[in-house]
């Protein structure tokens, strides 16, 4: 198997990304926390953060999670050509995000290379496509990459422009450079 | 050459995100032009644009387009093995911006696949990773293409957030759907 193919450039480079969005929400819960006030209920700022929005009429924060939950299970399950889990879209809190996006990971994870490599030709058709349909290779570069990417860096952007003490890093994720 | 290759990740996908850039860039001058009152310079509402931010503290959309080019012209030129273009970063208008634009998607189209492809193991430093390096397959996967996504969603957003009449669409360009 080469080393570029379509397992390696689309499930561990979003599980790496997943998991960084992770991160991402585990410092905007203790910023959160931080600013809650005494008469509040639990988690109410926390709450906030979750449905706040970059721009009024796009998806506040923890729809842009449960999409690039989305684009990560689908495309493991599309290419493989096994059943897309199906959650129910129902988190409320940071807790039950960062849980589905563990179970996410897990999935991608449970996903072989073998599963994935050579899908370059599998016929991919999303329900809005109206009956249309991509094959893996321009699904994979046409499609996914560039919208599970939107989909992170909006939700990098809503936690950031809310004053949550994060960088460009926190939405890298660590680098495996080499001396 | 496999279908799926260092070359045919990047470099198609970033000339069509840069050409969606672009059309992005045209329907904001537009937009601005229509704004412009009658006591103003000329372009002064396109500068306006062009000086936004989403956050203070973040770059302005002129910067975010320099940096989309940049990742695209340094990873072409880097995986390639040949020197990058240098562009001297003085762009005012989007006239500039998309000649820019042009330009680099010239660079891109000038390099082919077999420069590209099989680059795996090609040796890449950048000047703030202080002396360390990736190799080209880890610069593809945990680098690039998470940053130049990040710029031109970033990109989008600023446009969107002030009114543009863009959408998803347009960020994605048009995807090649067969019946």
């Amino acid at each position: 198997m080469e080393r570029t193919n379509l397992y390696s450039v689309t499930i561990p480079p979003m599980i790496k990304s997943l998991e960084a969005l992770s991160g991402l929400l585990e410092k905007m819960s203790k910023h959160a926390d931080g600013k809650q006030l005494t008469w509040q209920p639990p988690k109410a700022q926390e709450e906030a953060f979750l449905q706040s929005r970059l721009i009024a009429d796009q998806f506040p924060l923890v729809r842009q999670v449960q999409i690039a939950t989305d684009n990560a299970k689908g495309a493991a399950a599309r290419l493989a050509e096994i059943e897309i889990p199906k959650y129910e879209d129902n988190e409320k809190t940071v807790e039950e995000l960062k849980a589905r996006i563990e179970k996410t990971v897990a999935f991608l994870k449970s996903v072989k290379p073998e599963q994935i490599a050579g899908k370059e030709n599998v016929k991919i058709a999303l329900q809005y496509w109206g009956g249309k349909s991509l094959d893996g290779f321009d699904y994979v570069t046409n499609y996914l990459l560039p919208n599970f990417y939107f989909h992170v860096t909006t939700a990098y952007s809503i936690l950031r422009k809310n004053g949550v003490e994060i960088g460009k890093g926190d939405y890298m994720g660590p680098l495996p450079l080499k001396d």
